[in-house]
């Protein structure tokens, strides 16, 4: 056993934490908050399985998937920062640059390097792989938020312009669902829990 | 949206489950017992972290890491059998099977016949991307079981030859962390928490 191993193995207990990391959503079940690991399992699935949809040339599904398994792996160090809430994403990125340094640095410096890159690139939605990561990403969330009750909606008094906003990689990189996203988004100014623009 | 695309959300609404069926594993912080969704999630970025060391020729990383993805989706219905529950062994194939059909035919013919070879593969262990895969799935539970408090090995008062037996995969897929296999099973002896052979 090298010191190498040793310290990848140490990564990989490191990345148990993410299995404590909650997020705003729900399961589905709504027994309680999702947290970030197998919130990150479910963005791989749902990239998998929704593939044959994306509409952006050049993705090649298997680095996505690759960002969908370390794109959170920096919460562990900054937390998870809920999406719409404005004050937690004043210093989001200076604490999961901290954050990055700290956590990728148990690894080998070529190893450290490749996924860095891969959660770098997929935070700045740039690239093909990174547009259509992000799309799911949101899809996921957007899916179980409205599965499980509808909490950050409610919670942030969230606008359907701000869903809208947020859900534009999805218009990008998958169209076909996006009468979907719709539909959710009619159905909960209906319902009172996504506040209508304006009002 | 299509009847396609409706019925692969509802394949991913249904996929949430995974968040809701427990392992016999605890997280690292002993707060808890892991569910199969984070369990799936540990198992890929394991599978990427030490794929330098496998031992096996001709391994698809990333096959493997998709079979990661989908290896424990039939524990939606058939339930996590506990690897060393002689009991619960005996009927797993015929509920897994049927699981199977059930979760599956969800999804469109093309797509349910992928995840159900990358499942049935990866169950068989014969492929040299389906023991790499077994050798990370069981030393991931290896691993998290030895940083939470060995519950399962004292709940089936488990001998070093089970485990042993239990790890072979990893032997063969990863023999550079055999060492460490060793060293951890030692470790158990002496303090008590795996049960010597013949005692």
């Amino acid at each position: 056993m090298t010191e190498k191993m040793k310290s990848q193995m140490h990564f990989l207990a490191e990345a148990d934490k993410m299995k404590t990391i909650l997020r705003q959503t729900y399961i589905t079940d709504k027994s309680r908050q999702e947290n970030s690991a197998e919130h990150s399992w479910h963005f791989a699935l749902t990239a998998l399985t929704l593939h044959e949809y994306c509409a952006i040339d050049g993705v090649d599904i298997n680095r996505v998937i690759k960002m969908a398994l370390v794109h959170d792996l920096v919460e562990i160090y900054a937390g998870d920062t809920p999406a719409y809430d404005t004050k937690g994403n004043v210093d989001k990125d200076e604490r999961e640059q901290k954050a990055a340094s700290k956590l990728f640095s148990l690894l080998p410096d070529e190893q450290a390097a490749e996924y860095r890159s891969l959660w770098e690139e997929f935070d700045r939605m740039e690239t093909p792989d990174a547009i259509y990561g992000s799309a799911v990403d949101r899809l996921q969330s957007f899916h179980n938020i409205y599965l499980s009750g509808a909490h950050p909606w409610i919670k942030y008094s969230v606008t359907a312009s701000k869903i809208y906003e947020r859900m534009m990689p999805v218009k990008t990189a998958l169209p076909d669902l996006w009468e979907y996203v719709e539909s959710i988004v009619n159905e909960g100014i209906e319902n009172g829990y996504i506040r209508r623009d304006g009002v």
